[in-house]
């Protein structure tokens, strides 16, 4: 069995995974650190804002998230022949923002017209098409705090005339308030379940946001490490990125006897009580 | 493999097939009728009205729906004890009418208090319970046109603190305006992701449901035929309910390919392309 190391109050133990690593991809002192997160409704600005808010220095270009990861994607990677790479959202504004900056055109989002009861006129509106825009190739689905019935149906009836499906990230939860609601994956999955058929998902543990990260930050992937709170996205997505460690800090989801359970599907390397644990290391 | 027998046109075959049965769980002429239906957007006063305005004579007594099953599993089986038997509604007028008429307590369904955007206050409220009932048990979920996000977290935290999860029905679509729109089970499939666990659903194939309809009908299955047009609820519910017959009708979502797939799980006995075949029979 994997064990993990716990290196809370371990202060030699603290510098030498310290030294271990050149790369934290969430988290601290002084080393390069990419902040990654899987949260879609912020954009990265908005991120960079709340990070300072929380006392915590960073550059826009440090933070990689889920709305960013499927900008790129979809504007560097999959790169569909215009019109037809025109982009149904379901989300809020942080999805909006990275699409403008890589000029991506796209409809639906924080559209204020979609946000309404769905009526007899839209049924047959989006049966015969009437309603829908033939430029639309793609449905990006993230959280979207503002889902109804309208919005479902119209983003169904893009997936049966062939549009690429794709989601910011798949968390079924959001952790928020010190209790769980529900998260992006909990707009996507009425469509997985209605088409049979999984989105590409851009966010943890996608390894297609690893490689966009790799990519980006020239990382060497032996000597970055990640760090995060849940076992079935963060750890998940160091483990099979083959980073040269994973660090769980037990303040989110995941607990000690999660990954200590026969069944366990991932082991971090690593975990301490919180984050400021890692100070003690540097004394 | 199982061969389907082709009716339309064939005046004695259809004759055989009547004689054969005494009750068809949905349709026809002269013989016991029950019309079943996984519509929980309905009571079955509202499904009698519809019938009648589609020229089809019946009895409130003889529609057997997603919702007045729903009400009598509540009411009759689950039986919780008071005030524990509230139910928390994801659903239409017509899972309210069936519950009223079963005496079950509830809230939520088309409550307008809740067709809204979710605030910062309603984050906190959920997470500390302020917001919630005590006396919830039963969070049931059906067809909700008016779904939100508000809707969808509430339905959460209820289930989080121990609720009993039902669904009216679990169809990934429903068929309207001759497209498919997304069915109840576009309902409760995030808050399955979410609490990783399904719900008992009351609706066809649901056995619950043929469970029901025995008892309150006394039908023998033997001379007992399900006739209807989707291969994954209706024939299968009386393939699974052990029922003398099942007749598919090609006008609806399943198509003579789709059971003579190799890999069919589910093959009707007989098959005709409309129902009103079926009248060459009595010449």
């Amino acid at each position: 069995m994997v064990q993990s190391k716990y290196l809370t109050g371990d202060s030699a133990a603290i510098n030498g995974f310290l030294d271990k690593f050149d790369v934290f991809l969430f988290d601290c002192d002084g080393k390069r650190v990419v902040f990654v997160t899987n949260n879609s409704t912020k954009s990265r600005q908005d991120y960079q804002k709340k990070l300072t808010g929380m006392g915590i220095p960073s550059e826009v270009e440090e933070i990689f998230a889920s709305a960013y990861s499927s900008a790129i994607y979809i504007s560097r990677i999959l790169n569909l022949p215009k019109p037809q790479n025109k982009v149904f959202v379901l989300g809020e504004s942080g999805i909006e923002q990275e699409l403008r900056t890589e000029n991506v055109p796209f409809i639906g989002g924080t559209d204020p017209s979609l946000r309404r009861d769905i009526t007899p006129a839209d049924f047959d509106g989006l049966a015969d098409g009437s309603m829908l825009d033939p430029d639309v190739g793609i449905v990006l689905a993230g959280l979207d705090f503002h889902i109804n019935y309208l919005k479902l149906a119209t983003a169904y009836q893009y997936l049966r005339r062939g549009a690429v499906f794709l989601a910011t990230n798949l968390d079924s939860t959001l952790p928020m308030s010190r209790t769980f609601f529900p998260g992006a994956g909990s707009i996507s999955i009425p469509l997985v379940n209605m088409i049979g058929q999984k989105p590409t998902a851009l966010g943890k543990p996608s390894q297609a946001m690893m490689d966009a990260i790799e990519g980006k930050f020239r990382l060497d992937r032996a000597r970055t490490c990640m760090v995060g709170d849940r076992l079935d996205t963060d750890i998940q997505f160091g483990i099979e990125g083959g980073l040269g460690g994973t660090l769980a800090v037990l303040t989110g989801v995941s607990k000690k006897e999660h990954w200590e359970a026969e069944d366990a599907a991932f082991v971090p390397a690593y975990y301490v009580d919180k984050l400021g644990d890692l100070r003690g290391g540097s004394s």
